[in-house]
């Protein structure tokens, strides 16, 4: 089953046939060189001032950040991530007496827009999520104060979708779904949203 | 002169080749229909909840939408988007009162990303800024007090840089540079950063 999305015109393939599982294959690893492509994509990624004010701590299934990852994943994210290769956790530094840190959550989406993108071009799938214990994760690794883990980029293989229960099945075969163009971009003052 | 980056490791080559110049050649323009693939890059772009919480106005030179955005540009960008094809102002959704919304400027990083990559694909060139009066853009185009204007990405052909002053040619010309991988990415707890 093609999971592409149905563009209403052409765009680069590996943006349209992008999308999120949430079956990963718990028979294949991943190791850090296999991310090198997708985390030196981000690093090019652009940012206000190139402020490049992202971080990334990742573990790879069977290593003990991976384990410590899983055991702050919240509701249906601790049934399925712990089959992927690999956990990436995306931080920013948040300080509020900072105005030019504003841009930080944005520019960490466009270096990770960027990661999944080359992700997908190598074969593998990103899943990201935003459903885990922030302040938890934050602890187990040492993350200063200032950080911010934001997301949680799950990483790896595509795996049958009969891996999941039930209720994850059926949203991992739901039909993939956008607002229309037309109710997104304006040439115009601003219509009722 | 290539204004690729040098990647430590092979990748996609539209993300290597991306960058954002401030010299837009004014002879050229563009229409909704030269952006449509972008803005169809950015519609499938991941978001929290699928929430989608961005919006788009665009603006195409010699229109009334580009030359009132053009009033409310700050700096240095006044001198050089007005040579671009176009103006993409993207908003969020902006409410402290919920939660989910925590995502939205995230959400428009990752599709602003998306919009680049596309356009950059169809022979154009993305300058993100943050340099506008936010709050006379959203007033010059009625915008619902819960909507922010954050990000102007600003787009078109290319243009030779002599187009630019001369400050503005020096940063145009300069070595494009990142921060190293191996003080972004990291496997154990956090380091000092």
């Amino acid at each position: 089953m093609s999971r592409a999305a149905k563009t209403s015109t052409p765009i680069l393939s590996v943006l349209a046939q992008r999308w999120s599982p949430r079956s990963f294959d718990p028979t294949k690893s991943l190791t850090l060189a296999d991310l090198t492509p997708s985390f030196e994509a981000a690093r090019w990624a652009p940012s206000a001032n190139n402020a490049q004010e992202w971080r990334f701590l990742v573990g790879f299934r069977g290593d003990a950040t991976f384990e410590a990852m899983t055991e702050h994943l919240s509701g249906w994210n601790a049934s399925w991530a712990p089959n992927a290769g690999a956990i990436v956790v995306g931080m920013f530094e948040d300080d509020p007496e900072n105005k030019a840190r504003d841009y930080a959550p944005y520019d960490l989406g466009q270096a990770v827009a960027h990661f999944s993108v080359q992700a997908h071009a190598d074969g593998l799938f990103v899943h990201q999520a935003a459903g885990f214990e922030r302040d938890a994760m934050a602890a187990a690794f040492s993350v200063p104060e200032s950080w911010k883990p934001f997301v949680v980029a799950v990483v790896g293989h595509l795996g049958a979708p009969e891996l999941l229960n039930e209720t994850l099945l059926a949203r991992e075969t739901a039909p993939r779904v956008r607002r229309p163009l037309d109710e997104t971009v304006f040439t115009e003052p601003f219509p009722s949203v």
